[in-house]
């Protein structure tokens, strides 16, 4: 579909070909710690998890009743079983069932070691310490016992290393007595923006000309939402040497370098210049609209450049589509976008010869995705919900288009 | 479509009856409280969020080049413009551009009073201090600039009441100097959970009889994913006053209580009988498969109890799909599950007079969604990803089902 790109320090280069460009890359992932059960959401697990025994343990009673051996099924018809004990769940002895007996045993209850079914208590009627079938009950084989092991046995991997940790996981993990978990760190990120024009909130400026910065708080709420820790770090000056330090000192401290901003023709190869002298330059500008201006620079000890667009609609998304395929190699997981098909409730007219990405409005008529793309500039970045389409030809109106939804852009995995 | 229920302490009603008459319910939003920006995502806004200013606050350059009146575009060709100063981004003070004039203006700067074209430095050269226009080189009149309030305009209502904030939201938050956001306080869930074979992650038994619990981790990753503030209690003692206390003690301090386990058939008539003298009991028993048990009880001061099976699919389940509904009404979100239709890759024989709801895998096939549907037990909480198809009768192999993504379960909107 794509012409494979061989060399390194491409530029101008095809969506399809930045996105073949970073899954071909050797990247190393990072390091492990180890996390409370807790604080495990979200994290992805260094290693694989295995049953430490088997679930149930032991045979279990499913339900409240009567566990009996279903060889006296005739006795508990006609002449009763009689009651020899109860069994509550949670017992700390092991009990047996005699000829003639049965056992009074609870939800989640130990089976006696050879009762082999369970008479529920709505099947049964009680009479001078015995129990009888009532009419028109029948007593199956094995019924209402969860087996050992039915659910799975010992040793068996639960969870695979890469696994990214739900709150739905956290049940099988403390089933499982999984109290520390041992998950890759959390990436680090730094945000340095820049721009003579942009103040930090809080700030006051002497003049009205000025606008408050927004791509680095956006930039780490989303690096948040990646499961990064972000610090934040301005303003880039406009002196080579500054710059040069401010980065350099990021990279020390961090995987993940982003500038933002600082972008404008001659100051842009001045960044450019530098970050390129700080490691090996992967891709510098990338046919997509918003977004083209975006370098990707790896650096030694698996430190990693990104030197975006000033705009922040075009810093957004650019981090999203290709930052976040790195932070998903430093974690060991697959590089991955997901495609949504969805029907188009507008017509699109292609207006660039790059790959477009259109903000556009997420419906579900009847189950199915549908959408109306927004007509934005890329300096507007309100209203970010929803999906971005994939623009690269003419679309009618209901035709089906690619989409990624925002909400996935927003996820590791 | 479904009978409409019109009293409360309604029994074994059924999915869409439960729904309705949650929908249905009055319930009071809870109280507001101020978060800083960096902690606001995930939260709901409690107050529409109006533009200070209008965006861009004023006419501003959108590339690199030379501000100019569109009157003098002739004068650009044939002698060319004087170049009179340069106009920085932020610069603190108003310029003016004279006949015969230009001034050197950069991306983000604010244009000069008079200019209302920008020539980018691509299209022109220059030659001892005067610009002149590049052959095939053409001139737009208001080319390159942004216009004031282009974007929105000054008190605009940019965000709604009720908007989750996502990360995207972020810039535009900060864009607008948002820096302490109004937001619904988070709704405080406390987890009670019983079962005498049960013991908590750490802790040691005597005997091998027993399982480390699950339940109320699970249901408080799950209620932290939605937002909530989670205090775990455990164990219900086996003694009515205690277990009246300590559900009491809970709903002092807390929005949403939980109970789980405990409810085989006598205890679980016990608790019933707690919890439906302690407020008015809205449903008791769903036909839904797992979690037929839930009851759900609505107490004076706005105070919620979910009284949930001890099975952790079950509970898990239920609460995932009423729960979180009640959670919407508390932060005054409109409640809804998303619905997706998705192809099924194997037929479905429904076994059950309950609306089944069947873990399954889920797959793109060229962006459409497919599911296969797994043979689960309620006990088995392995391998919670994907969906839960929705089923209501037997569906043929290919066939288009409703499903709910786990994902958008543990999302509050």
């Amino acid at each position: 579909m794509s012409k494979k790109i061989i060399g390194k320090n491409v530029k101008n280069i095809s969506f399809q070909q930045a996105l073949d460009l970073i899954k071909s890359l050797e990247i190393e992932s990072v390091g492990k710690e180890k996390v409370f059960i807790n604080k495990s959401v979200g994290r992805i697990l260094s290693n694989d998890i295995h049953s430490k025994e088997s679930s149930p343990k032991f045979d279990t009673s499913n339900m409240d009743g009567y566990a009996l051996n279903y060889d006296d099924l005739e006795i508990l018809k006609k002449d009763g079983l009689i009651i020899d004990s109860i069994n509550k769940a949670g017992n700390t002895y092991n009990c047996t069932i005699k000829k003639g007996f049965c056992i009074k045993t609870f939800t989640g209850s130990k089976m006696p070691q050879n009762a082999d079914s369970l008479a529920i208590v709505e099947q049964v009627e009680v009479k001078e310490n015995r129990i009888f079938l009532k009419k028109n009950e029948n007593i199956e084989k094995n019924q209402h016992i969860r087996k050992k092991g039915e659910n799975y046995t010992k040793d068996l991997p639960l969870f695979k290393k890469g696994k990214l940790i739900t709150p739905l996981d956290i049940g099988l993990l403390a089933q499982n007595s999984n109290v520390m978990i041992e998950v890759f760190r959390k990436i680090r990120v730094r945000i340095l923006s820049s721009g003579d024009e942009i103040i930090e909130l809080g700030e006051r400026s002497e003049s009205e000309n000025f606008i408050y910065s927004s791509n680095n708080h956006i930039l780490s709420a989303i690096a948040k939402s990646l499961g990064c820790e972000v610090s934040l770090y301005g303003i880039l000056k406009d002196d080579k040497e500054v710059i040069k330090n401010e980065i350099q000192n990021a990279l020390n401290d961090n995987d993940i370098v982003i500038t933002t901003g600082g972008m404008s023709k001659g100051d842009f190869d001045f960044t450019k210049e530098i970050v390129g002298n700080l490691g090996e330059s992967i891709f510098s500008g990338v046919k997509i609209k918003p977004g083209k201006v975006i370098s990707y620079i790896k650096c030694k000890n698996n430190k990693h450049i990104f030197a975006l667009p000033g705009n922040p609609l075009s810093s957004v998304i650019s981090f999203m589509l290709f930052g976040r395929l790195i932070i998903q190699k430093l974690l060991s997981l697959e590089p991955n976008i997901t495609f949504y098909k969805a029907k188009l409730l507008n017509p699109i007219v292609k207006k660039d010869i790059r790959t477009e990405f259109i903000t556009s409005k997420v419906f579900l008529e009847n189950g199915i995705f549908a959408i109306e793309p927004q007509s934005k500039s890329s300096y507007m970045i309100d209203n970010l919900n929803g999906a971005l389409a994939v623009v690269d030809r003419d679309f009618e109106i209901n035709e089906l288009i690619d989409i990624i939804l925002f909400d996935d852009l927003l996820k590791i995995n």
